[in-house]
């Protein structure tokens, strides 16, 4: 049976760290669907489609991933792709009591779907989307956080501000 | 001296944690009142009169409790009704600390009335309005979070997104 | 119905936190057995005899505190003594996620029996018996730290060292 | 690529905890070595015959699964038997953190093997092995924490103290 | 060379917290700036004036400090100013992450600058501005958190409500 | 007045981590006092002589740091060196709670003498002896842990087992 995976997040941008997770990921599953989540009353800095092109872009050599985009329960999205596994990345302490409730709340909902959880490498232990855009808002260089294709746009939202 | 005691919550909704800490609260106190906090500045989904008739309908078997709602600092509402312990229902790790720091506050504010904390049972661990709130957004069965008549008005709430 | 309580511990020795918490305790329950929990197979710095002696010295003046010991099963020695409620104190981060192991386990032992958890004055927050060992060891003044008898013992213990 | 991944540890004795996270893993895995480390330094309770014969007996019915013991590094062990993942769960915060560092501590020894974490079912996030032989040694009812199988053995280890 | 450090913060109002922060720190520098930092995008009680005149008034029998405000990235802030050392509180868990992660991000954006963490006296390890906000706006007692200073402006702030 | 300051500790051997702090704090002070802990009851790998040998040739090319032992309260050290400051490094949450109690009891033991804490490398944040030494006793390389000359004395140790 073909191991099949999902990563979701809001990726508002990817960062170094989802790249290395999703590198990381891809090894130990025959295919890995990265899922942006797409939640009507959350405001993001990047439209979902720009968020996809730039997924896309960075994830475009490793060839058992796939980004798409989904709504509603992470489990239902899960069930439709054909995903047994979820996949979350582990930093810090106050991240892992969230997550821990999240996966048992997934796995109440659907007792098939169960999540495995990685940890990205130590430099990108600290890093995180709202750590990310607020640099960026500040003027400081992301060039060691993101990808130069993601500063590049992160760059040119925040000038003129 | 009778025992008095206070569970303060915003309950938006009730959930079957809350409920089992309430059963668990009211065997040793000789009276418990379930304190509603009314904060005008913190939206709700449900509206006060509803949050206490959910309350009031599942608390209804349990004699020595009874179900109000508060304004202005805990504290005062303790002293108020003669209770001299608030009771707290301690989950993660996180929840822990946030605890910690109110008790103290509290105590700090009227020295007379003492932070107790008790633990839901674990089915329970993971639980929390908001979480239960969302999950019924997105259309998610939340029959093993709430009792019968919550899921029904969580269902009625969100038909029709 | 009267409330029993059960405060359990090793008191190796008694702290000015132990102190407060069985004060605070001591004032919502009809009846508070501190019960000193004797384990052969750990090496204790006063023998059983003088941790009792010292407890019962420092809790006489609190007229529904009994101080006593016990073997075998913290849950056992609660129903023995027809206690409903097991105290314990919380105080660092690590602490509780140990008491929450122990409160989770004892209520798999005995469901009769709950786990009810009290926060000692902030003075008291990072006191506990090993660090008062280790600075009375250290020849350090431990005089805010326990009761001028508990000092008294300690410096007789270490004297000579 | 055939996926193989190792499950380590001590399991002395193994509980309910531990094999539900052995059934978990073999789930996603191909081929699931449960590793028994091997630590002359560490005083057991059970040798390590009787654990490997315990924990043989409870997971024969799982296919894919298969018991060895290993001395020495686990990246090495891991290396040795074709792993490229390392399987841990996760319970308390305090273990996670304990759990990072072993495994960003194997990451820099290999980093061809990575480690991915699971949660056992949260009616067991509160066992250990410590805890259940403690409960064990006081004449405590372990049966739902460990198979009848181990019960009986731990019985007759304790029987006559 | 003359240690310059600086001790960033919003100061919503500046709480008995901060300024025992800041005589601790003024004891091991030569040169301390407590910087408010300005940020449009987040609402505060007390605006920019009124805060620093209320820090500016508590702290000026301390020689070395010096109340300043700040835009923008506060690695850049503190080079400024000549700055090598910043200065954090830490008080709970929670924060400690939080500020881990930041004094990261911060020494990867200028590794010239490093981030140094006091502990506040314990009876002030719970306090924060939006707890201290909180209880003046329910009319709660609050001149056991803040200067009278700031208690009468937290006063005038409140009245009518 | 000269800042001096203490860091204190077993280096039992001493980690690129230890190494890396040390650094970090001679920047800040005038004089740094490496204090190796003598505590006759806690047995080590190296013994005192050759753990000051190695601490002394890692930092012999940093002017203001200097290699002492200590016997007694950390406090006393303190004090008899001048110091008000003592240094600690911040790792893993666990260590944090366990820092903050220390370093609150050795306040009230002297409160002359601050605590101050900083963060190691992220690269060594997981790094501790106790890893070190185990990781060199399963015959680990452990060349990107600690200095050649502390590698070399540990495979000295271990060999032939």
């Amino acid at each position: 049976m073909k191991k099949i995976a999902v990563y979701p997040g809001t990726f508002d941008p990817v960062t170094n760290g989802h790249l290395d997770l999703i590198k990381r990921a891809s090894y130990f599953v025959d295919k890995l669907f990265v899922g942006i989540g797409v939640n009507a009353s959350k405001a993001t800095l990047f439209d979902l489609e720009s968020r996809m092109k730039m997924l896309k872009t960075l994830t475009r050599e490793i060839d058992n991933v796939e980004v798409v985009s989904f709504k509603g329960l992470l489990v239902d999205f899960a069930n439709e792709v054909g995903a047994m596994v979820i996949i979350r990345g582990l930093r810090a302490v106050s991240d892992y009591e969230f997550e821990l409730q999240l996966a048992l709340m997934n796995r109440r909902l659907n007792s098939q779907v169960d999540t495995v959880f990685l940890m990205p490498d130590e430099r990108y232990s600290y890093l995180n989307s709202t750590i990310v855009r607020e640099v960026a808002r500040l003027g400081g260089d992301v060039s060691s956080f993101v990808a130069p294709l993601v500063a590049d746009k992160l760059k040119e939202k925040f000038k003129g501000e």
